[in-house]
């Protein structure tokens, strides 16, 4: 097919064909190739390279999350992507430039006005731009900071520890100043990493370990700050650990995605009281005109070595849907992605 | 018996004989007569008049409650009181001076040092040291101030409106300028009081009424303030039903005394993350330097008639603890307390 940007080939695509109930599972994508799309007057065309996989994804495919707009039955499948410009009808981008956007698990989308479309900061590699410097990094460089707060001497706890806003989060918690950071997480293999490369003081291994019985030993004057992506027992288990004026910090609740009947709340939740203690949801996209001043601190503390991300990178298109549900298998150390071109 | 303070009859007291599971039951309690205490030089023997009962009791009853020092069986039940002084070693205090502190569950007892009591303060009747200008009034106080914080055309709900503290927290949140207060009591007599005498918007029965509905229909845009007295199901509704940035203050969960088995945590908490609302509990001792500050604002506020404080006076000593069982049953409208002597 010949169009005004030169001869393309088919786009892929996966659409939403159904909406999860418990598990992310294939059937609920659509495999999909239409014509690659045309660039009108002001839009560029861009070539996605590597394809975001967030656990808020599950959210919208539910719609659940009603803090992005609805996700439909037959609509390409939302995601931030990294891409490079194909032909451009704007002045402000040429062919080659990278951009990051909401291109969505397809090959090639329009870019069309800010902010549908920001440029890769050339500061850190492309591929930062989905982990560190996106959403991800700065979830967790909001969520500590403006929840969890820790200060000198704090205990802080993150659960989740080695996805990839976990293992920021706990890192920032250490820079800022806490005394003991303590990373919940599913492997062995995971608890060595947080501790040897991101310097986190202990760690618990959920699934061979008493987490109770362990909190309790690593935390023996209270949590101060808990940083919690998983929600379930393990919440249940640091609310009723937590110390005087303590922080909880809702990032996410990954255990219920794997639910299919009735959650259960966190029983503990009154300790709260008797603590003093807060628990505080938050979107980071509330923070958006803050994201450059996020990347001004996070940028040069990788380039000082006192932050490390890590990237959890698959490839290949066809690898979407499995990509999606390995997160909420556990699979992934730092940020999951999907390269899908070169 | 003859004192140093003259004749004296036998002092009653009720001494902690069990802890509760469930209800707050008269077996908990045992009645006990002893000799009247002898003060000692520095201290003042008093005579109680007035008893404060409140929900938190049950929770020293059961040393669940360790932001006080626990409470052993065979104690004198610990309360907070009203009364007179009979004799003094102390030069600060004269004979027939009122005073409020720790006194428990009997006739007469010790004054000693401050912060052990603190003079009743003139300005309004002396009951009201156990209510408005008690730590009852301050919960409501500094939990609405410092936690919900409502602002102009904030929509707030309170539940268990009609007691001592969340009568006075909506009224609190009216004055500060919410566009609509809405109460949730257990009788019709509570809601029409709640409307007629205290100026709330609107109420909700919600032992005759569905509340997640009434609450969708009262507050279309959403719970800006949910003052939560209660917990349970009422809360999990609330959560529900939050505006975006909503604050929870959790103040008490009376619910939650008169349940013996597991008690279920709010499956709707992950609400806080979609809505960025925070969910927060609170001591009201740890304001206490700060009550001075609360009692010069509220006391106006009373003089003007802004707002109504109302007590629940029943007579006698022997129906202490039947009076505590009793606002677990929503029997008090308002503060809740017993004259044991003229």
């Amino acid at each position: 097919m010949t169009t005004a940007c030169g001869d393309a080939p088919r786009n892929r695509q996966y659409l939403l064909a159904g909406r999860p109930v418990g598990p992310v599972l294939p059937e609920h994508f659509r495999f999909h190739e239409t014509d690659v799309p045309e660039p009108a007057a002001g839009e560029a065309l861009v070539r996605t390279l590597l394809v975001s996989i967030d656990p808020a994804m599950r959210g919208w495919m539910v719609n659940r999350s009603d803090y992005v707009a609805p996700l439909n039955i037959g609509d390409v499948m939302r995601a931030t992507c990294v891409a490079r410009v194909v032909c451009s009808r704007r002045p402000d981008l040429a062919e080659g430039d990278l951009v990051v956007g909401g291109f969505g698990w397809q090959d090639y989308a329009i870019a069309a006005e800010p902010p549908g479309f920001t440029r890769v900061d050339g500061a850190l590699p492309p591929s930062s731009a989905l982990s560190l410097l996106g959403t991800t990094g700065y979830t967790a460089f909001f969520g500590m900071h403006e929840i969890g707060a820790p200060t000198a001497g704090n205990t802080v706890v993150v659960s989740g520890a080695a996805g990839a806003v976990g293992s920021i989060a706990g890192q920032i918690a250490k820079i800022d100043g806490a005394a003991r950071v303590i990373g919940i997480a599913g492997s062995d293999e995971k608890c060595r990493w947080l501790q040897q490369h991101c310097g986190f003081d202990a760690t618990v291994n959920y699934k061979t370990e008493d987490v109770g019985t362990r909190l309790s030993a690593l935390a023996p004057d209270g949590i101060d700050v808990y940083f919690d992506n998983v929600g379930g027992e393990i919440l249940d288990l640091a609310l009723a650990r937590l110390a005087n004026y303590a922080r909880v910090v809702l990032c996410g609740g990954i255990s219920r995605s794997l639910q299919t009947g009735p959650i259960p709340g966190p029983a503990n939740y009154f300790n709260l009281v008797f603590r003093r203690a807060k628990m505080q949801g938050f979107i980071v996209l509330d923070y958006a005109a803050r994201f450059p001043e996020a990347a001004a601190v996070l940028t040069p503390w990788v380039r000082s070595g006192r932050l490390k991300y890590a990237e959890h990178v698959v490839e290949g298109f066809e690898r979407l849907p499995d990509a999606l549900a390995g997160i909420f298998r556990g699979e992934n150390i730092g940020k999951q992605m999907v390269r899908i071109a070169a």
